[in-house]
Order: C-alpha cells, then structure tokens, then sequence
C-alpha cells in the first residue's frame, strides 16, 4: 500500500488486515522505528481529535512531528498546497498527513509527491482513517461485519465520513442504510433510506454523524433537528439490547444526540478516539513499509480477520 | 495529590513538601520516566511563560507533549471544554494541564476525568503552579514563610495570582498584605491594606501584579498608575536593604514599574521564571505519583522543609 | 562564533568552513548532543520552510525544540521581544532563533542574552541561514565561487536574502550582479545592474527573488511582472547550458517564474530546501561551541573548502 488517501481503492482483505493490525497494536503495543524519521501534519482546517490522535500516533511509532500550522505559514504568503507539501519533503518529511477543504487535494499530491500520502479528511470526499477506526470499532463488537446492519444518520450528503464508511462497509458485507432529512440524503452514495423511527429498532450499529455547522448549516437549521432526526432518549430505548451508538465528534450535544447519551452504556464515542491511535499507526506501519522502510514489527505474520 | 487547581485545598506540609521538592529537582536534575507518557496543555489564553514552561518541565520529565492550540481545534466548531479534555484523556494523555477564561474549569474537570488536572490559570480564579514558583522563590531567598512581610501590589481583585498567594503565604504563615487602588481591593480575600508609601519600606517581599489589559482596563486607565501605584525609582530606594521585586510577568515596563528596575539587582522576576519550571515538575512527579505512576526519583525521601 | 545574524560580520575563511561542515553534515549524518538541551524558535511573521527547517535541524541535533508561536503569546499582551527572549532563555533555552519583521531585532538580542541568537530573518535586513544554504548549492554545483557570475533578480531593494547574499558572495569573490525594475534596485548594496535580458544569457547562477505582496507590493504590480522582469520559458532557453536557477521560495509561480520552471532540470529550488537543514545544523553546531557546549562532532577536523 502506497497512500491511504479512499475507502474506494481497498479490497475487502485489505481493509481486514489493516483492523487486525490495529486491533494488534492496541493489544500488543509496538516499538519504535530505530531510525530518525519526520511525519509531517498538515492541517488546513481546525482539528483536535484527528490531529491529535495522528501525533499520538506518530510519537508511539517514534516518529517526530513536524506540525504545520497553515495559519502561520506561508500559506498566507499564497503557496499553492504542492509547493509546501513538497517543500515537507525536501526538508525530511517520510509521511504527509493532510488535512485540507477542497476535495481530492490528498489524491492530488500522491501523483506529485515521493511519500506516502494520508488523507486525514478532504472537504466532503472522504475520511479514510476514521472509517478504519470505525471498522475497528465495530469489530471489536461484534467479531465481523457480514450482515450486520449498520444504520448512518445525519447529513449524508455532505459527510466524507458517511462516503468513507458507506464504501468501507459494503465491501465488507454489512447491511447500511441512511437515516435523516430527506434532502440530506445522496443517493450517489447507493445505500437505501430508513425512517428513524424505524432505524434505531432494527439497526446494530447507530452511526450518528455531525452536523457541520462550520461547514453549511445554520443554528436555525438546528431547532427541532433532536425531535425529528437526532437520536433521544425514547428512540434510544427502542434501540436492541446489543446495539451500539457510534459518533464521529465533536458532539453537538442535544442535537444530533440526547446529552445524556453521549456517555451512555452502548455508547462508544469516546472508544472510537482511542481506536483512532491504533487505527493510525497500522497506516503508518503499512505505508511505511510499502515504501521500503521496514519496521522491527512482523507484519506478514498478521493473518486476515474473518468478515 | 490527584490534582492541582486550588491553594485551598493544600496544608501547610504539602506545600513545603512541594517547595522542597522543587528545590531538589532544580539543584539535582531529575531523570525522565522510563515508560512513554503524554502531557496535554490545552490553553484557551494566549501565554508564553507558562505554556513554554510546562512543556520544558514536562520534556525534562521525558513526558511527550500534546500542545492543544484552542484556535485551530474543534472548539471552534462549538465542542465543550469536557469533550475537549475527555478527548486527549482518550488517546492517551496521562496529564492535562488547563488554561481557561472561566473560573472552576479546571476543577470541574477534575470530577470528571480520571488523570490528574492541573490548573494553569482559570479566569479570576486561581493559578496554583505561579503561586509554587513564587513560594519556592521566596523560600530561596529567606529559608522560612513565618513572620515575613509580603505585599501584594495591584489589581488584587481581578488577579488569580494574588487569591493563590494571599491563600498559600498566610497557611504558611507569613504575614500578607494588599496595596493598590482602592477599588482593586478586594475585602473577600481578607488581607490589610497598606498604602504603597508605607508598603515599600516594610515590606520583605514586594509582590507587584500585572495590569491586564486584556482582561478589564483601559490603557487610560494606566495613566499615573506608575506614580501613583506603582514601583517607582524612588519607592524602590526606600525599600529595605534585603527586600526583593517579584512579578509574574509579562511586566508593563513603566506601569507596574520603573522600566529600570525590572532587572535591578533586588528583583527576582527572571529568577521566578527558571523556577518555574522545577516548580512544574514537582507537580507533576507529585500527581502522577498519586495515581500510582511511578519514577524512579524517592519522593518518600523527601523532608519537608521548616515554615 | 557566538551569534549569527549578519553576513557582514563573517570573513570568507568562516563562510567557506561553515558551507563545509554542512555540506559533511549533509553526506555523514552527525548524532544528537548526548545532553538535553533546548532551542526556543521565535517566529514573529509567517514561516513554513525557515521554521520547519530549523525544527528538522534541531531535532536531528537532538535538541528539544519550543515553538513560540507568537499569536497565541503574551505579545498579544504587549511583551516586549526582550522580555519574551530573556524569558525563553530564563526557563532553559540553549540556542534562540528568531524571525521578526523589524531590522535589527536580532543583533539587539545578542546585546541582552547570554545565549547564541539566530536571525531567521528581521524585516528588510538580513537572512544570514537563506544565505547559507545558497552557498551551499551552489558550491555542490560549482566546486568554487571565485569568478562565478551570480544575478539576483527582483525586488532587490526590500530582500533581506539579496541583502546577505551580496555581500557574502562578493565576500567569497563571485561577481555579483542586480537585474529588475528600476526603482526595485537598491545603489547601497553596490552591486552592478544587468538588464535581464542580458543577465539570463551571461550568468552561471539566476537567483530570483520573491515580490513579496504580504510587505509592500498589490497584486495589480505583478501584472506584466514574468514578461519584463521575471524567468520566461523563452529567457530560459537562452541560459548557458551550466547554469542554474534558485529561488529563496515560496515561489510565486508565474510571476516571478513561469510555472514549468519551478522544477525544470536546472532548477535548484526544492534542492535549496533540503541544503537548509544541513546548513542550519552547521549554524547551530559552530554557535553551541562557540559557548563551550561540546559536540561529539570533531569541528576541528574540518579543512575549510577552497573558494
């Protein structure tokens, strides 16, 4: 593997091997690199979870961290996105992680750059790393994805979430379904529409998403959002007894989800962030080692978890 | 110790122990831990002495450093500072330390988190590890607490500094009091009044406050303030011979003080910024200690040292 | 050596043994120092090459890096760069690098503190590391610099690397030439004025500036910029076969360069960039021995380059 930048280019055996690294590292931990390597985090939108996470990530694999602060840089100079990811090159950077708000920028530079390439969330593309960490999630639950039924609720359409997990989760042969305002819905994206009413019955896993209020929405878009297609208290207790609520964050807390279910039992909000770290570094080892730079840790050894 | 967000909750003895340790740790070096440990600094305040100091300390400790930025997280997306907090607790922060607008946000964290909280600075509230440094600088210079004459200079009423300090020195019994604008005082936190004229000559310890202009004044306010207030060329010779300039800094060169005193032979003002950092790394070695993480360094060794 | 913050100050001999230890650096690698030592960067204006290239540097030095960033500082509270620096070297910095839109701030500081400073750039004055690892390239592409005929085409007037530039390649016996508008060339460098068209035909090195729109130019300057003063595909071709293009970057592209050059084969820009960590390890290396803190590195071993 050579960039992990879309769910879209990944078999099914793939996208296994890497929850099993992950599930793996989280386990096992690993040690690491002996040699002197620099991740480069470039962040072109605000961040906390998946930054954060992402140098977590790095430090544990003994990387350094060059942090690229797009609001001190020459970026407000006018550089175009090419010339300082390739400027993080040339000064030692060995793996770019890549935040940005235009769609296809993290594809764009994999055809320029001599390094792998992550797409850490690219406007409304795609957010390959937190699928993974939701599959991982999911896994740990439930051991496989066939026919499960995965429920995905909220803003479909302007979700790289919704188009990385959609994609992802298919692949691996759940059952996924949108939840939410009818205009909200994409049906280029190809999974079928539920009520709500009806989804937090039927469904195993509740993925709530967020509503992008920096992105599109305005507050008064909000009022009423909970009542009609958030997840309450009532539809909460309809959900089955093993059926989990997952959630990107940042929560907007009583919109798209009943404050008091943000820690609830079946909640795995806060899990899914630790998952982020082990999610992360299995990309960094696989890319890493795609690229020829091998890392003490055996990963032929790792067999594909059944789907 | 679980946290630290409040001088009220510290006896005489742990704050000695503290200043102790502190002491020992600057005079000896200490190693760093073994194990990989995270720090989180989430400061939602601009600063430089403080920030830049916890991340020295905690780099001395070996500890790995998450350096939240507030402008480029996903607080600008609406997240609460508990998610935000919860977050870093989640990929792996085995500290937090906290900077925040509002008062008792450090302290509401500790009831909610489950690692150790450090309060650097809650709005008017208080910031425990400035008061630490300012102790352990007043220990080095008179060896005892008791009996000495501390005057707090400035806008007591707004001023964190001045309620962690008022709280600490009497409990350690020294005798504390205020100077300042009469509408600065601030009866609530119990300490007599001096006129500024009268201040300077008695005093063993003139504690000047920052006017913060961020905060609540204007810069028409300052205008007289040095003559009227503040720590003048001639207020500074009639101090007694022995008697030493604190500030927390960042200085008003001209307002607080003469701009020619900041580095007179009397003031400890820099001298309080390198104890600074010794002062952090004794909270933290004490906190993660008292959530059963150890470091080789023998806290039980330490003795504590005579009010 | 103690400070480095202007070409005037060093003598061809220094400069050559310096574009030596970084072109060895550069080849053999060099370990971190065995002690923890911190290098506090201040970046007062926006940076992403120059910064993250002294953090590169730094890190493969072994150094602990503070990065200041001054928006979210206490300059936001009127610090003054004299206290923020001391106070950075007061809580245990080793080595100051500092960017900072005013001329001489810098040299200033190396009045004050008692640790080596490293000018990063200050306004229109100078930008001595720039200047460096130009020496650098094109040393490994020149073997010498007697003779060489080097054209600084732009803005020369308002450039702080043409400023370095000049005198230190006059210094070392290049001839140094000028070319750009007319009121951009600047009589107090000296240096004589070809018109470009010339100036592509008869130079071994094109060294092109960057208009620097963030400090003085609008945009609607720029227009007819590439067609009169700027490398066209057409003056390209009339370059001798030898010789090179630099650009201090971040380029504009298409303004003071057609954008196909950027990375044509006798550009040297992105090498510019990876010459600047090895220059700047060179820097930071001469300067700590410089105050007696020693490397495992053998400085003495170097045999300075033949210019």
């Amino acid at each position: 593997m050579k960039h992990f930048v879309s769910m879209k280019h990944l078999t099914a055996e793939e996208l296994l091997q890497l929850v099993q690294l992950a599930t793996d590292i989280q386990a096992q931990g690993v040690s690491g690199y002996r040699e002197q390597l620099f991740a480069a985090n470039l962040f072109f939108e605000p961040s906390t979870r998946t930054k954060m996470s992402f140098t977590v990530a790095e430090r544990k694999l003994g990387l350094e961290v060059l942090d690229f602060a797009a609001e001190a840089s020459s970026v407000t100079k006018g550089e175009t996105v090419y010339d300082t990811a390739k400027t993080l090159q040339s000064i030692g950077a060995s793996v770019l992680v890549i935040r940005h708000p235009e769609e296809h920028t993290a594809a764009m530079l994999t055809e320029k750059l001599d390094i792998p390439v992550i797409n850490a969330g690219d406007g409304k593309g795609e957010h390959p790393t937190q699928c993974l960490l939701d599959l991982m999630t999911i896994y740990q639950e439930y051991g496989r994805f066939k026919d499960l039924k995965i429920v995905i609720a909220g803003d479909i359409r302007h979700s790289r979430v919704a188009r990385s997990n959609a994609m992802a989760l298919r692949n691996l042969g759940a059952q996924v379904f949108a939840a939410g305002k009818p205009e909200w819905m994409d049906e280029s994206i190809g999974i079928p529409v539920l009520d709500m009413d009806e989804a937090v019955e039927q469904c195993d896993v509740m993925m709530l998403l967020r509503i992008q209020f920096e992105r599109h929405e305005t507050k008064r878009e909000a009022a009423g959002y909970l009542e009609n297609y958030g997840l309450t208290v009532e539809r909460e207790k309809r959900m089955q007894r093993h059926a989990i609520i997952m959630h990107p964050a940042p929560v907007n807390r009583g919109i798209e989800i009943d404050d008091s279910l943000v820690e609830a039992p079946r909640s795995r909000i806060f899990r899914q962030m630790e998952n982020g770290v082990a999610a992360r570094m299995a990309v960094i080892l696989t890319l890493l080692e795609g690229w020829g730079i091998k890392h003490g840790y055996n990963l032929d050894k790792r067999e594909a978890v059944n789907s």
